[in-house]
């Protein structure tokens, strides 16, 4: 094996010691190492811009994109953001240790399932330094053990910070960094699965990819955010056009904004929002009976029905029925959020139960698909598997559960004497 | 792509249908299908015996185990054994539509935490012909589809139990057999992830193994249960005997049986219980200190603590304390079902919370972990992984979550008028 991989082997093996002490920290302990990292993150503001110097220096002379070189910079601002977030996690309740469930079987077991902490997590990300402690943080509140491996482009920035939390007080490597960029770091992280419980890829469809093809372990993914919104003919037209210019162009670059808009035909005369559209910089590309209304549109090929343009364009597709718009929806979408716009409670009941997405909404913005904005105080990401977590994942999605069974002798068969 | 990989992925996206189909129908609706899949395996049970003849017959061929030809075997009794328990599982509550979740934002919108189904789940497995129904039942019943893929032994009596579930009035594809039982057509499941949600694996290890290595989708796989019993030093000795008699010797051949007896040194020789165990033919395996009190046991080496028997054998070890009997479990086990005996409460709070094990028991035998004994009415296997499912796994598990949002007209932001 190779000395990396024979590194980060050695690093699993830590994280699951951590993880076994981990689980014995009270939720105040937890929260007290909590805030002393964030205290320990403000402290080390004038090595964080240091070392965060070197990367936007390293990413001028590889020509990175302004946009790019602005998601990678640290200045006091962000800083003092990132150790205020922190403080923000203490304060939250601890989901580690509630009851989820218990009862008591006809014998006199008493049965509990309780939340506990998963273990130990691998976050295999890109770009931006800030989810070395958003991620790291969260999955300490939580009980586990991390392993993070960050992208190169941030690598001076994240080791800062990944220090700043590792001399807080936490067990010892509760929190590690792989100090390696390459894509060998990564498949070293997918083979050991005795040490990793679950990691989590966060960044751009290669790395997704890379991840989701070696894992042996569980992977939660979080992947495109291909979002529907659907003008039914019973939709309230004002209504419905203030939620397509929110889901379109409110914050475009990010996985909850609007890519298609479907409508009714028996409505599509009287709302296709072209206009108001374009006056906000949005281009429009339309099937054939949306441009036989609008038509000086740009036609839509059938690589706009998968395409998150994570941009100021928006595909638009005129649908027979409310079963045509469920159909394009599962066929082409991500199964991340979608929405419907009606006035009918039947339409917009069989919508929500038969789109197959992680949330569904009835006239209500796509952009709202948030952890924060669904009030779990801090999200980890917007999942969109449907195993273990599905959508955006919270505190709660960070734990798993066991069943802790009370008895007074029992067995499951009579133990007879013998002779 | 090999013919083979053709046909399987024509059945994936085929399942993908039926289970959009299958979204659609109430509980009512999946109950009587239910109810007419027994109706219908009763109807075939002269086909059965006579496919299930072909298996026996090949099995002896073979030369597989009289204990192995008896699993193969279906007879009328087992025949009206596994339609009784489709019945059962019909008059199960469905978990499908339950809201485990409902709260109102601060800006009006009403989030609801819904069951779904998960949708497509593949099933490969080995042996047991009930396996088919049992499988396929408890996914249709949670609103999912079925792709079983059974091993060579049983193919005949496979086919013809999943002919007779399919033409009960499910949805087309509801429940498909795959034809071949070679490890290609495993192999080309795991690949599919567009078209199955989920892969659980039921046999033995290398079976396992070949999934995990190559799905790209979720896995829950049932691995070893390498279980053990801890006898602390305030443990009730005749309850301890009793549950040690139990575990391992009530049906030492199945997961949740007793593999490694932990003794505290304190107790070890008034507790060790040779001659009981002996006396129902178990042999037993200890370390230097339980062979200072037993010296006719024979020596246990490494290897026995990470050996799950299924056998009348048991591995015996003293340890100093109760952090050595923690740290033994989560180093050697499995992490599937561990038992401490102890009258001190705050003993086994500790066991119950550090060890890491899918159910942990105090004063208890090992074999209560099981669906059935749980309360959960129907099982699909014991889970020895950590996400989504964690121990005995019953509907509840087969489903997955989605989050229904109501609002009425609610932006991000403002809408403003341009001009």
């Amino acid at each position: 094996m190779s000395s990396i991989g024979e590194i980060i082997l050695q690093m699993g093996r830590q994280a699951r010691a951590a993880a076994y002490e981990l689980a014995k920290c009270s939720s105040d302990e937890k929260n007290a190492v909590l805030r002393a990292m964030a205290d320990s993150v403000r402290a080390a503001t004038p090595r964080l811009i240091a070392e965060n110097a070197k990367d936007l220096e390293a990413a001028r002379e590889k020509g990175l994109s302004t946009a790019m070189i602005d998601r990678l910079r640290l200045d006091e601002a962000r800083i003092a953001a990132m150790a205020a977030g922190i403080d923000e996690v203490a304060a939250l309740p601890d989901p580690v240790g509630q009851v989820i469930d218990s009862w008591q079987r006809p014998n006199g077991l008493r049965i509990e399932q309780v939340r506990v902490p998963i273990g130990t997590i691998g976050i295999v990300y890109e770009s931006r330094p800030n989810v070395t402690a958003d991620a790291a943080v969260l999955c300490f509140k939580t009980g586990n053990a991390t392993i993070l491996r960050g992208g190169s482009e941030a690598i001076h920035s994240n080791v800062a910070i990944a220090d700043a939390l590792a001399s807080a007080g936490a067990p010892a490597h509760s929190i590690q960094l792989i100090p390696f960029t390459d894509r060998e770091s990564v498949s070293a992280m997918a083979k050991m699965d005795q040490w990793l419980d679950l990691i989590i890829p966060r960044g751009g469809k290669g790395l997704i990819e890379t991840v989701v093809s070696q894992a042996r372990m569980p992977v939660i993914k979080h992947y495109d955010g291909i979002c529907h919104l659907f003008v039914d003919r019973a939709a309230d037209v004002p209504m419905a056009l203030d939620l397509v210019i929110d889901a379109k162009t409110q914050k475009p670059g990010v996985c909850n904004a609007l890519e298609t808009l479907l409508v009714h035909r028996d409505i599509a005369d009287r709302f296709l929002p072209a206009a108001a559209l374009r006056a906000r910089g949005v281009e429009l590309r339309g099937c054939a009976a949306a441009r036989a209304i609008v038509p000086d549109m740009a036609a839509a090929t059938d690589d706009d029905w998968t395409t998150e343009y994570l941009d100021l364009i928006l595909a638009i597709r005129v649908v027979g029925s409310l079963d045509e718009a469920i159909d394009h929806i599962n066929t082409f979408g991500s199964h991340h959020t979608d929405v419907i716009v009606t006035a009918d409670a039947s339409a917009a009941g069989r919508f929500l139960r038969e789109v197959d997405s992680a949330c569904v909404f009835h006239n209500a913005s796509n952009r709202f698909a948030d952890g924060g904005e669904f009030g779990f105080g801090a999200e980890i990401g917007i999942s969109t598997d449907k195993l273990h977590a599905r959508g955006p994942m919270g505190l709660r999605e960070l734990t798993s559960y066991q069943y802790r069974v009370h008895g007074n002798g029992q067995t499951k068969a009579p133990v007879l004497p013998l002779g």
